[in-house]
């Protein structure tokens, strides 16, 4: 059954299957929302409230079963689908993502990468490094989706562009721009410094 | 005057800072709750709440005096007390990270690094990579509050614990693992596979 899930509660789940699978190994059979509240420091009403939408209800006085558990929240992040993804810009941060081991127990594969200067480097974590004017036949016939935008940020609408001409329905991007895109296309903008600058406040 | 912002708004300020620079040399003296609104996909009433907390209100009809709301953006985030940093973990996460250049835009400044294997590197971005045996006298002796970590998970609680003694405040963690340490240290964990997940439900 295909559910709706909000998308405040869809930012949790990674931390749920995170703890979750922290306890893979150790006999639990089940698990209440009273103990996942109080690992994951969030109030035991809300767990309820957000595993109702990625499982159903919990047995009263019992809990979760486990494994059913985590089955169903890699559903609800859809880590049991095989998800090809590409990245545009091979500079640090784009080959420390090439690199990046932690993708694959989320389904999520960077099959390539794509650079204007391909030159420069040709693989990166095993993966093949592209010059950009391949990457609208690559997205078409690996049937990508999603693209990683890890350029500097004047090329990056550019990058923005091409992405969705080929095909791209989801741009996670790291250019500190805010890009215009067709309201089909969704966009995650990250901003690093940003969010170390948040953490900084009142240390 | 200090004022408390709740985390939610602080969230939303680099958003904020990033739109308001990005008009920098346009001529802009004035600018509207309506129009920052409309720029940023926020409700208006939200866009006023948030900016009550940082500069007061603005001006019926005109709305907010720019320059002055930039800079009161800019001191909510902290960006006019230069702040450093310091990393563990030097592979190539960390390595980005050192040469990342829009750290410095927000008054963050990451100085040195650190590695349990500092023979391997030496030097990054700049930066002087030490071993992890100089962390505390480092830290102590520069004032360091804030760590980030991009170690392997299985080393990451040792860092944060190596952190914590060496008087660091708040912790930026990469490593997929959550990290136990006092109340009084603020930590901000970051699951990219996490992210990436959560972008590609429902494409």
């Amino acid at each position: 059954m295909e559910k709706i899930i909000p998308k405040t509660v869809l930012e949790r789940l990674p931390t749920y299957m995170h703890y979750l699978k922290s306890l893979a190994g150790t006999d639990v059979e089940t698990i209440s929302s009273a103990t996942i509240a109080r690992a994951l420091d969030l109030g035991e009403v809300q767990v309820r409230k957000d595993l109702a939408l990625v499982c159903g209800a919990g047995k009263p006085k019992v809990g979760y079963e486990y494994e059913q558990l985590v089955s169903d929240v890699e559903d609800a992040l859809g880590c049991k689908t095989e998800t090809k993804v590409i990245i545009v810009g091979t500079g640090r941060l784009g080959r420390a993502f090439l690199s990046y081991e932690h993708f694959d127990e989320y389904g999520l594969y960077i099959t390539a990468g794509f650079d204007a200067d391909a030159d420069k480097v040709w693989e990166c974590g095993g993966k093949h490094i592209y010059a950009m004017s391949e990457l609208k036949n690559y997205c078409k016939e690996n049937g990508i989706k999603i693209g990683i935008i890890t350029v500097p940020k004047t090329s990056a609408q550019e990058v923005a562009d091409q992405m969705v001409d080929a095909g791209i329905k989801a741009i996670w991007n790291f250019a500190p721009i805010k890009l215009n895109v067709p309201e089909s296309v969704k966009v995650k903008n990250e901003n690093m410094a940003g969010s170390l600058a948040i953490l900084s406040v009142g240390i």
